[in-house]
């Protein structure tokens, strides 16, 4: 059975940060004690930016101020048809009491811990692709 | 309706080992252009190792020699119940004709592009977490 060739195609930044905002969880990529660090967290995308919250000691306090990288996908195990879509920005520690009420009547909170900080990402740069569907041929392979 | 709270637990390291190597997917972390970096790749976990396979072209080649985080998680979009595991360790390429045969078997593409490189990542940090049941009041929280 052979099926049309699997493809990595480019997405326009519109349409990545449409399917960023689509899903509820991703993963925050910054540097922490000079080392490569990356946490899953639930983000929404408020007017283009992606807000998340998370709790005082949560380690990715320690990217606010850093150039961050965030990323969400949606990938079918099976077939490895899907999206990934990264926003690269500065991360933001949003302080403003009506800007944090309004951001956590959004968000969900991850884990069940008091949900202290609100951390915005404007994006600087967004990168997206899609995997069109596989073919056969790559089970074939490992078969 | 109530259940359980739900609760971050770490994992031991072997069982977080167990957990990444249970999943075809996960992403890696490193420094492109002195930006943070991640790309969602298939990976292999043999004898302790992370086993990536990429093309020529791709920008993870850059994380060769760099020490990188490797994360793959399970996270219930709905429930957020589920794990993540990160490793964090050096990533080298994997040059021995035997060695790379032996990978290349064990590897599924995830893209249809000649994957020309093979990457091992030998952890030396394994840090894992568990998501709990998620309770109703979370739910509640954004009705």
């Amino acid at each position: 059975m052979h099926s049309d060739p699997k493809r990595l195609r480019e997405l326009p930044p519109a349409t990545a940060l449409r399917l960023l905002g689509s899903v509820p969880i991703g993963r925050i990529v910054f540097t922490a004690h000079a080392l490569p660090a990356i946490r899953p967290v639930n983000h929404v995308l408020v007017d283009g930016d992606v807000v998340l919250r998370c709790h005082a000691g949560a380690a990715l306090l320690g990217a606010i101020g850093q150039v961050v990288a965030y990323e969400a996908d949606d990938i079918d195990p099976e077939t490895h048809a899907g999206w990934s879509v990264i926003v690269t920005g500065k991360a933001d520690e949003v302080t403003g009491a009506d800007e944090v009420a309004h951001y956590e009547r959004l968000l969900r909170p991850h884990v069940d811990l008091t949900m202290e900080h609100v951390v915005r990402i404007s994006p600087e740069i967004i990168t997206g692709f899609e995997l069109t569907d596989v073919t056969q041929d790559a089970k074939d392979l490992i078969a």
